[in-house]
């Protein structure tokens, strides 16, 4: 089983690469799909779950004091259950056995011992906020200012809710296999070189040891 | 023209890497050789100028005191007059307008307006102690710790040279075209996957544009 892990910088382009490739590789593809699964476990609103589950405000929650009937208790004990919720839905992704790209969620760190092949996606600056201008509705028109406030502020939290599982840092290079700067690229033509090297990467010598 | 720079964690392979992409992708080679042409331009002893250029003492140095007459304004004007003849000789390089791969020094900053492919090369650290173990002599042996401490130092080292030219950090996943982790790979068949990843950045629709 190959499992193909997509990390992104907020309005990089990497969830249209994820499903490209799951396109292009015949891969099953996990995004929102986790989310909505996480919804209907818990019987919670699927936009709460993924506000709750990316949202950063539970970092400094001590764990210990975990048994205090404060209000903030409850909520932080719901994130703790949203979580843990997450990783069994992941968990399950990966104990059915198919080929598969997941994009988010930390499921390179969640699913280290399956060995995916882990990747980061990410752009220049102006290019991501071309991308998010492009992808907004008329309504929701945001200055160039807020754009990039909204881009600082969704990639802060991404780092965050990584570090609280792993040393691995976010947007750090060394902790992917490979990290793509989509700039410049036509994705489509990006996607084509990302799935050769993938399946270089899932033949390697030492991944059939290895895995 | 094509150009592909790399950056490089130390012990990670990013060299040899390099040298087997001119290899396979028939382009000029340049690493040491940059430094053995500022030791003949400059008249020094070139493990001295490679010294000179790869400490970072003179990080915190204020260059609007270059005029005063001390000892260590002597030492930091040689190391401004290294760094510009190391920029020289780059820029030398480029304008030979052939096809080349260059390794560290930067190059992918200072020839930014050839829109090289630049690449970064790194390991998980334990790939990495393994690499200098394997690279030592029998004189040199050095501990596990020692060769860790070697390598953070260079790469500290590394990362600051960068600071005093460019807000592209070292080792930032963004500041790159392509990152790749070296770990678990054979050379070889690494090599085979970037030099197709570089043939697509060299062919896609936006580079025809840009350059």
């Amino acid at each position: 089983m190959n499992i193909i892990t997509i990390g992104r910088q907020f309005g990089s382009g990497g969830r249209e690469l994820g499903k490209r490739l799951a396109d292009t590789l015949g891969y099953d593809y996990y995004d929102r799909e986790i989310i909505t699964a996480i919804a209907e476990t818990s019987g919670m609103n699927a936009a709460y779950v993924e506000k709750a589950l990316d949202s950063s405000d539970w970092r400094n929650y001590n764990f210990t004091f975990m048994h205090s009937f404060s209000m903030e208790s409850v909520m932080q004990s719901e994130k703790v259950k949203l979580l843990s919720e997450q990783r069994h839905v992941i968990d399950g992704i990966a104990a059915a056995g198919k080929d598969c790209v997941i994009v988010g969620r930390n499921a390179d760190i969640l699913l280290e011992r399956y060995h995916p092949f882990s990747i980061f996606v990410c752009a220049d600056l102006d290019a991501r906020i071309k991308r998010c201008e492009e992808r907004s509705t008329e309504e929701e028109h945001l200055s160039r200012r807020q754009l990039e406030q909204n881009i600082r502020r969704i990639d802060k939290n991404r780092a965050l809710s990584r570090e609280i599982i792993s040393e691995k840092k976010w947007g750090d290079a060394a902790s992917y296999d490979l990290v793509v700067n989509t700039t410049g690229w036509d994705l489509k033509e990006l996607t084509a070189a990302v799935s050769e090297f993938a399946v270089k990467f899932f033949n390697r010598k030492d991944h059939s040891i290895q895995s």
